[in-house]
């Protein structure tokens, strides 16, 4: 790409021609075609697949197989699309399972992990986490009767690249665990999974990795860094739909040594016997509680088979290119217009989103929203920010962006919107 | 009924005709006009309505509209739906939210609870309560270091009706809150919630009823009876879907003294100015954490209205009338070849389910469902639950559900089953 790059469009048709995975945004459900979706990783698209699987869980399987669904495939979903996320993550067999939501399964985690190192009492997250993270954690420390303190490693709120320094400074002999989002929300700054843990367990500390940024969009290597716990949602790269649940990781070398503190008849060992003391799962179903939503969770598992098709290796290679494409268009038509990068320069420190800072970045999210088809997201205080979902996303999509973005600036139209806050998600 | 009961078929066919609420059966997807379901009280039936919303939420909200469906009804559903229900449970504005599972759910109320009565160590369960309600409890005792005792009331595992007296007794000056079923899964016993909970409040303790075998088929009255906290499940007579959100009750009364123990953005005041500190939401979106399934939610909520233009009265006149006529038939019918009610017989002290006990429960079950197209099911050791939901079920699905069973005891269908059990939900 560096050799030739052109800021024209039929640049961007040239990349798409040569992109081997190009046929996999087929898989996809894109009625308007002038719509530039850039917030896959807020809301993944819809999957064919999903749609049809959808349809025949609702009207087949509901409808006519009824409460029989649960013993022909429902009761063990969760396990198994557990399975499914694994060879995504890096996982062997028996360490993921599918439930809940992220803000629950963070609960679950941070109160194993204080279990485990229940004579520590720092857990060391960054200012740049995403905050439902840190309020998990709050209400951990309030829960236990706030023996436990909280350091928050003081990034500044902007800050594109966290502050390594002082997170390795911090993490000691008194910390019970350290959790971060793998791929930070605002900056799409990617953190050294591997060197941050090493460092983790150096001091006898654990890990807890929130991979909703990352996970469907870069390889991750969860065995191999010897994590001790993940977790992450699923209706960002992964396209599992809105709300669809979330996923957890925990190394199968700690399973012997902690249970879940929501007990529940889905994490019993013997659910069906009824017995009227708990006995947890010896396995990853011990993280489970009470019935799943199925309708969602099966949705998801279509919607892995893409990907997993895709190969997590090559969705990686596109989504650089895809963002090295961007960052180009965006230094040669947005910086003039008073953007500024608000995402890592360097691939390799990057996930699959870029940033755009600018002074009016709220009223001009807003008015590719409105005027120009063009959906991105925002984010306090002049954050805009453009997924990039590989495996849809087009080159094209990327020029067109850019160049609705310049549209939106260049000809004022963002002025059009009131400068009022609505809620944006 | 009484005067002119006969056994013949005909004469179910007649209480159809008759059957004010008929024709709402016509509202539900029923394919295979032979199948005689009975097990509404675990998986509700496919309201049409329900299909035809998941399919637009689908294909439109999440395939078209996107991210942007969060602003166009999505973000706000839980609150929606969760007033939908109010109507049903007798429940002014503001004190019900839909979210999460029982388990889930029954864990933020325990520890609301155990916040609200500190000083005070017992929790009053019975032992006929759902198990998960009790593995839940006993989680939460583990996780507060073991200070509460949880005295289980010791009725018998098969007792039919609880051991009132024991129950009465037990409540003291000590009791934190009593937590019970409201209509209990196996036997279909209903609670006096009005009494007990009087009673509970006489000693200054609290009560959470958990509501997942009544709501739907019978009127509740949470406000009436000055319920402090309830919850209960959708999947069942709400045929919210398999596995759909379940929901919170929190009396208003209550609101300001305690806040959720799992906290997280969905239940933050101001969830999208991201700050980094967790204030609570003053109202019920405190008890949300993250983000919530949003096709098992929407299904639910077009599955409430049938339920609330039918009229919660009308239903529970139905489904008493449906009982009765099930246990005069099983009297005469049944009871000969070596069944039991094991239910109450009076209608006032019966949910909406019937138990029928036979030393071969578990096999005429399984015969039932393998041979005759008839899909009660099975609760250890020897209940087989036939559930009527009087929103669906006629008056002929009762009678062909008696016959069939006869069926399968009369000419010992059921001997072709082995007696090793399956996994039967």
């Amino acid at each position: 790409m560096n050799q030739n790059f052109r800021a024209e469009r039929g640049y961007a048709l040239e990349l798409d021609r040569l992109d081997p995975l190009a046929t996999f945004r087929d898989l996809f459900v894109i009625e308007d075609p002038d719509l530039i979706y850039m917030d896959g990783n807020s809301l993944g698209r819809l999957p064919l697949a999903a749609l049809e699987r959808v349809n025949s869980v609702v009207s087949n399987e509901w409808g006519n197989v009824l409460i029989r669904s649960w013993n022909q495939g429902w009761w063990e979903a969760p396990a198994r699309i557990g399975e499914k996320i694994a060879t995504l993550v890096g996982a062997s067999t028996g360490q993921i399972i599918v439930c809940d939501s992220v803000s629950v399964n963070l609960f679950k985690l941070t109160m194993a992990a204080l279990t485990l190192r229940s004579k520590r009492s720092k857990i060391i997250t960054d200012s740049l986490n995403f905050p439902s993270d840190l309020y998990v954690l709050q209400g951990c420390v309030d829960l236990l009767g706030n023996k436990h303190a909280i350091t928050r490693i003081g990034s500044l709120d902007d800050d594109v690249t966290p502050d390594l320094d002082s997170l390795y400074d911090a993490i000691d002999e008194d910390t019970a665990f350290v959790t971060l989002s793998h791929v930070l929300f605002k900056s799409g700054y990617l953190y050294d999974m591997a060197a941050i843990t090493q460092k983790t367990h150096q001091m006898g500390a654990l890990v807890i990795w929130d991979l909703c940024h990352s996970v469907g969009a870069l390889p991750i290597e969860l065995d191999a860094c010897q994590v001790d716990f993940a977790l992450g949602c699923t209706y960002k790269y992964l396209n599992g739909g809105p709300g669809s649940p979330a996923f957890i990781y925990s190394n199968k070398n700690l399973h012997e040594n902690f249970s879940s503190p929501i007990w529940g008849w889905w994490g019993q060992r013997s659910p069906f016997s009824f017995d009227l003391d708990y006995v947890p799962n010896p396995g990853m179903q011990r993280f489970l509680t009470g019935s799943q939503p199925i309708l969602s969770m099966l949705s998801l598992e279509a919607a892995l088979d893409p990907l997993m098709q895709a190969g997590i290796q090559n969705l990686r290679e596109k989504s650089m290119q895809l963002s090295e494409y961007f960052i180009k268009l965006s230094d040669s038509i947005l910086t003039p217009l008073g953007f500024r990068l608000g995402s890592p320069r360097n691939s390799s420190l990057r996930g699959s989103h870029i940033s755009l800072r600018h002074p009016e970045g709220y009223r001009i999210n807003r008015v590719l929203i409105d005027k120009l088809n063009v959906i991105p997201d925002f984010r306090e205080p002049d954050n805009i920010r453009y997924g990039l979902a590989p495996i849809y996303t087009s080159f094209t999509d990327v020029w067109e962006a850019v160049e609705r973005t310049r549209q939106a600036v260049a000809n004022k139209i963002y002025e059009e919107i009131p400068q009022d806050r609505l809620i944006v998600t």
